[in-house]
């Protein structure tokens, strides 16, 4: 069974405690919003996921969308459901006021969103795409086009695409073919095929509007010859509503592995009219301020269904009767024990919880980075917080997508053959995780863009704000006097020297053979999550150890949690590091050995 | 796109080259196999595998098997598939020539099934499930239940089937409520619901044999009191053909995540007859005969999706184009470099194919010590190929079928998008394989008979043979000149040390409480399957020196690339040792350490 309730206390724990001293902090843009109007605003969100949202994830899975004589429709309830979310202002809740948004902190946000994919991922898309694509008008589009397209999709009124792909080419973009002929009135002509298009069209907004990737007739060839065009499915009337029909059509919708409620369509633009965002032949640099919030946004996807399977699985552990305890009999009335008891059964538990909770924490401090690079004051802590996001981008997109799925398939294991069959609901969550691994750049794009990108920009100038945190941290901890933070302190300085040591074997080797840094790119992401998990329940042990000491009340048994959870983390996840660490060492030799012909 | 051709030059290494000297060969009963035959079945299997299973499989997928007015029906194609199968004598194949069997070695078997596998596991079961029920039969029935049901099983012109589970219990069969009431003329009535029998109805066979778990009416409490019966669908008459129904009815199929050609049913038996197989209460034992074969098969099952992912990823990564080497152009006149020159790519193409050599190679020992076990002249050879049997069978089971898992995965990753799309057919690998992990016995479970059976049997006698084994040849390896070798050598010298630091606390621990060897369990069945496939890969790489140090003329592409791939492994996965060790030296604190009502 899809079981879920938004994981309310942890949520605050992140957002109010556990980065109080981080430096990114106390923004005047977010001074209104005070803790308890934020905490309300996590209760309803709380309700609108379980009372709106989940209730169409099987069943929207199971009707999937449909496709008949160009017109797409999504799955039964779905239309009434993004009525209720928009009128609800829940599309709207991090855009800016100027455009009708409520301006709340992407700290919260990002919460929702946690939310919002937990229940319903395929639903997700929809406001979601909208999101990056006014994220990217508003970064880049004249005013005009800002004064027209922004208010009504902020309200999300109307709802947006992001068109890269093409057949030929996905990650490399340089490929693409889609082409714009300007017009004497200033507008362009885009022709051209699309694939992959989430929710390129669909039946809960009256008008779609997409920013195509296309290349001017001039334009220099790869990646420097693309621009951005917005193209409305209809055009807009003078009084704001939509008109006449622009050349733009669905082709089919794809049959996918999951997320069938989340419509992916081959979109065909037949001279249709667009207008060009931002400078001719930057496109990719416009389009990349929508991907990286996108990204983030996709690491969070993974940490959704990471939540409710967790949920569900705990749900069923303690349901199901199997067995007896191997330390006696813990349930004597019943035939059998329920299988939470069983230690292998807690070790998919645990590690479920694990990843939750640290992705959750170090989501939020890349969400706290994002507030900041946008809103302070303080030249300083933007530059810190703009370094911060570029590093954590892709680490959050990759760790929290392949968490996500393994979470999925845990899920799976916990229900044994039951989890197997549709109608439990859950191996829904496997297929659904699945494509979160892949869109926005591969995860493989993700470790690319780490190593090759963002460790050498600046002279590693991006890895010092997490460096110093991390760093900080440990000092600090040295001083404590607790026998088992002792314990994971060692453990994380182990882990954080395995990382610094990666990053000069890269930076060293990476220099003179590019092909050394990407031979380690997978694992060096993976080592750096670790790390910084691991910094997060450090510092979440750090406030749990304190806070009992003082006597935690009513919150006693959560901090006592987090510590458990905590433990696991060190004792069983983090030591992964040392083989990421050894085969990084490694080099490419092993990798780049085998002729492509001898494969 | 799904692409296979059985890697026949990797098959016919393991089974005449890399296990010659192992001690568990020269057996009489296989004297008239000689190699030649053996690679004209293999290379025959393979026909049938690309030719008549291959072209079902992602039809079967889409298409799954139907289930109207109590009938089941199996996908386009298949009955016309399983009578070309069936009539090729491949579903007898290791079957004893006494009831009609070609008594072919388990070795090649194995191989076979792997083809099978591989190119279709929905129809795998079948005849897999059939082979499985026979072998009960022969072990444990009466000789006038033998002559009745052995030939018409052993042709594959009847079915079988193992009917276990019940909806509130799997793993804990000891719940099972089924009732057998005894009848004065000896057979018995038989009444209960089944849930999950693979195979349990279709239109490829006349006849349906079941295998029941049962309770006889004064039957102990739990486990104890199971019994075994055989249930035909419809009772043979006196000429051997089936004759009135018998009361096995279905009353449905599962929705299942994948595996969808393959029919998975619910079974109602109503006052069926049914034959006792084996002694009263000791069905147990009984079914175990089945379910130790088909542990193995499971492997092979995940191994097979392992080798098809490899080879599907391959294929794709050598078409499809997109960016440029890093280490300069490789395509020239193309628009872009192939994907297979990225490293990245690399990384996941060669996990795919070490898993899959790795398993192969571990399969085939293991297929080995099953022949001798079965017809080995000498009774020390007969215990010690009966001690790795039952010490590598969950090894194999679980380790192969989570690798086969992970390769479909990693298959679907370097498609990109398009692995997420079912026309390519690589997502059906991810779903299909799921089950592997799942059924006759969780993972989990395996890991549990692996440190909770197998281990404590006879002070630890199970594991002699196979530590011998790496001992002998580590020993044999520090002679070696080689530099690579030495450095191979000592990687496994690393990992051997920790599995055996860690059999020692799991034993002291685990006796003082069953819990600590149950938090290990997981972790620990893992190292143990790496040390298992860096034996083969050690021994396969010593082979491979040696021949090049010879001149290997035409083989000299294949033992190149047997060393490429044994260096992948060394370098990239065997390291992954050393963080189960940390696991496992850590306890099961952490992994209890939350009360149940915390989750």
């Amino acid at each position: 069974m899809q079981t879920y309730d938004a994981p309310l206390r942890d949520m605050r724990f992140v957002l109010h405690e556990l980065f109080a001293d981080d430096g990114f902090g106390g923004l005047k843009a977010h001074e209104d919003f005070t803790p308890d109007l934020l905490d309300a605003v996590l209760e309803e969100a709380n309700k609108v996921a379980k009372d709106v949202l989940l209730p169409l994830n099987a069943s929207g899975d199971i009707e999937g969308c449909t496709y008949e004589n160009g017109v797409v429709r999504t799955p039964k309830g779905f239309k009434q459901a993004y009525d209720t979310f928009r009128e609800g202002g829940w599309a709207s809740l991090a855009s800016d006021p100027e455009w009708g948004g409520q301006g709340l902190p992407e700290t919260v946000n990002k919460l929702v969103e946690e939310m919002i994919c937990a229940t319903n991922v395929s639903f997700s898309l929809y406001p979601g795409l909208t999101h990056g694509a006014t994220t990217a008008i508003e970064g880049h589009a004249s005013d005009e086009l800002k004064q027209l397209y922004l208010p009504k999709m902020v309200s999300a009124e109307w709802s947006g695409t992001m068109c890269l792909t093409e057949s030929h080419c996905g990650t490399d973009l340089g490929l693409l073919r889609t082409k714009a002929e300007p017009q004497a009135d200033g507008s362009y002509k885009i022709t051209g095929s699309k694939i992959f298009i989430s929710a390129g069209d669909h039946d809960l907004t009256c008008n779609v509007i997409h920013l195509v990737l296309a290349r001017l007739p001039d334009a220099p060839k790869g990646v420097k010859g693309i621009s951005l065009f917005l193209v409305p499915k209809f055009l807009p009337k003078d009084d704001g509503t939509p008109g006449p029909s622009n050349g733009v059509s669905v082709a089919g919708i794809e049959h996918k592995m999951g997320m069938k409620a989340s419509a992916t369509c081959q979109m065909n633009f037949d001279d249709s009219t667009g207008w060009l965002v931002g400078q001719p032949n930057k496109g990719m640099a416009a389009m990349f301020t929508m991907m990286n919030t996108e990204r983030v946004s996709v690491g969070v996807q993974g940490l959704g269904i990471n939540e409710i399977a967790y949920q569900s699985a705990v749900a069923y552990a303690k349901e199901r009767l199997q067995g007896r305890s191997l330390s006696g009999v813990k349930n004597p009335d019943g035939p059998a024990d329920p299988i939470i008891v069983h230690p292998d059964v807690r070790r998919m538990l645990m590690t479920m919880r694990v990843y939750a909770e640290g992705c959750r924490a170090l989501g939020q401090w890349c969400s706290r980075a994002l507030d900041a690079e946008k809103h302070s004051d303080d030249p300083e802590v933007k530059v810190r917080a703009t370094r911060f996001v570029a590093l954590m981008t892709p680490v959050v997109k990759a760790l929290f997508t392949d968490f996500g799925s393994d979470a999925a398939n845990l899920c799976v294991q916990t229900y044994g053959g039951h989890g197997y069959i549709r109608e439990h609901g859950v191996e829904q969550f496997v297929r659904d995780s699945r494509i979160a691994q892949i869109y926005e750049g591969t995860n493989g794009v993700q470790a690319l863009d780490l190593v090759g990108r963002k460790l050498p920009a600046d002279m590693g100038a991006n890895l010092r704000p997490f460096f110093h945190a991390v760093s900080n941290l440990l000092e600090d901890m040295a001083k404590v006097d607790d026998k088992v933070l002792k314990i994971w302190t060692g453990g994380m300085q182990q882990a954080f020297g395995a990382l610094q040591l990666s990053t000069a074997t890269i930076a060293q080797k990476g220099l003179k053979d590019p092909e050394e840094a990407g031979a380690a790119a997978t694992d060096y992401l993976r080592l750096m999550g670790l790390v910084g998990m691991g910094h997060t329940f450090l510092k979440a042990a750090q406030i749990a150890t304190a806070k009992l000491a003082q006597g935690a009340g009513e919150d006693e048994g959560f901090y006592k949690a987090k510590l458990a959870t905590a433990g696991f983390f060190f004792d069983r996840i983090l030591p992964q590091a040392t083989a990421m660490f050894l085969a990084i060492k490694s080099g490419k030799r092993s990798m780049m050995a085998l002729p492509a012909e001898a494969f």
